[in-house]
């Protein structure tokens, strides 16, 4: 029985990723309010591990997630891409001409503005969580509201669909990472023979030409850059922090990259070696 | 008389921005729902003039902004960067022990998370907007709900502020674009030898150096990077867009540049020239 970790409720998205990235394997779900709970679960018994949401084609990275990440010290162990797909959905006995109210996340709302806007007379007011949206209306019987949740949150929830796929772009997906406690984070990695992709922060000093260096290099060493961003750090204007997600193809060249720019970087930190995740798109 | 649309309301941080910048000038608020609207307000009457939000130290960018704005070909002609400071206010007879809701936006809320965690008998409800949220209590006469916005907002609405300055991390800023129709942005934009920034945006191949061949010219042009983000192009799996901002001293050396980089990269389209920003840090 695998314990994980997520922020939500039964039926959300992050579910959905948990159960698809652990197919077949019977999974205790620990719903956390937060994403600090999460990591705070995962440090507290290194069975658990986290599924976390870090980046989304339509809504951009989570950055307080990478924070997150960085200062555990947990690691990334896999990731996992889901296509989301979003469902209008309401109470059974309820239709169309009855709803005045939509709830769901910020940026699931988002994500439907097109939908949205063809409804200008549904009020859209903002909510915590898409699955709780649908788990509100059926606990609470709230007639005349929709929720804008998955299908499977629907169902779980005894909500009827209205209508399905009403994300306005249909590549819609977000990006999973599977974090574990570094204990456990050495039983559970894959082989090194599997292992394709890395994440890594570090910080250089805000010159001309730092980042080009650094990038001059991997891609000496075939290094495939797949993500990268810089962030201002706090408090230390001159200086920029880098998230940088990497593939290769070959594991000892990857880790030959990795020493040949570290006395360049500052505060070099590697968050985790992982497999290309496996993907519902 | 400025003609300037945010979104939000009176006495939001867009609000206390546009004022910042065109400090000393006569500003007539054009207040907007979306940032969509902005965009479309800008478009509609050309002397008017946007003011958004781009990145937050601790949210991040908001990606839908860039995204916005590449698509609507208006122009960045200024910045500023905000210290943002958060009050928890409430009715004026009103005090601490009263208090049993608190209402904000969720990346304020976000920012005040240690002053939450302080006071976890008080419910945290998301609304859309800290200003507005200010404005309700007032408007609504909410008995037991206080409001994270800032100290202007909370003058403004008539609140009596309980504590001032409960964001987390100090060096909490946003930096705000300031963003004018094409045509009127030749007339606004600041004298050559004034600018000293740049945004940009393009495509490259997903493979391996491209992004550090284009950074290697700009660092041999002396451009320093301020400013790094890949985005996945939607339904264009094996391509990345990339939002970059540079900084230089000379203008004629930064138009070389991006001369030199155009052949290695596709759909490069520059977003503004402009002055490196004015700072209430």
């Amino acid at each position: 029985m695998r314990k994980i970790a997520i922020q939500g409720t039964l039926g959300s998205y992050h579910d959905i990723a948990a159960h698809k990235y652990f197919e077949g394997e019977e999974i205790q779900l620990i719903c956390c309010a937060t994403f600090e709970d999460v990591f705070a679960a995962v440090k507290k018994d290194s069975d658990t591990i986290a599924m976390l949401a870090i980046e989304n084609t339509i809504a951009g990275s989570l950055l307080q997630n990478n924070e997150l990440l960085r200062q555990s010290g947990a690691r990334i162990i896999g990731e996992y891409k889901l296509r989301i797909s979003h469902s209008f959905a309401c109470l059974p006995d309820e239709d169309w001409a009855d709803i005045n109210e939509v709830n769901s996340h910020p940026i699931a709302l988002m994500q439907c503005r097109d939908f949205l806007n063809h409804h200008p007379q549904i009020k859209v007011v903002e909510t915590e969580d898409t699955a709780l949206s649908a788990e509100m209306i059926q606990t609470q019987n709230l007639k005349g509201r929709a929720a804008i949740c998955s299908k499977a949150a629907a169902e779980r929830y005894g909500l009827k669909v209205l209508q399905e796929g009403i994300e306005t772009n249909k590549h819609n997906f977000t990006r999973f990472l599977v974090v574990a406690d570094p204990w456990k984070a050495d039983e559970l990695q894959q082989q090194q023979a599997e292992i394709n992709k890395a994440s890594m922060v570090f910080t250089l000093p805000h010159t001309e030409g730092s980042l080009s260096q650094v990038l001059s290099i991997l891609s000496f060493y075939n290094i495939n850059l797949t993500k990268i961003q810089s962030l201002p750090i706090i408090g230390r204007e001159w200086e920029y922090q880098f998230y940088v997600d990497v593939a290769f193809g070959d594991y000892l060249r990857y880790k030959q990259a990795v020493a040949a720019i570290t006395p360049l970087t500052k505060e070099l930190k590697t968050l985790g070696e992982y497999a290309e995740g496996k993907s519902s798109i």
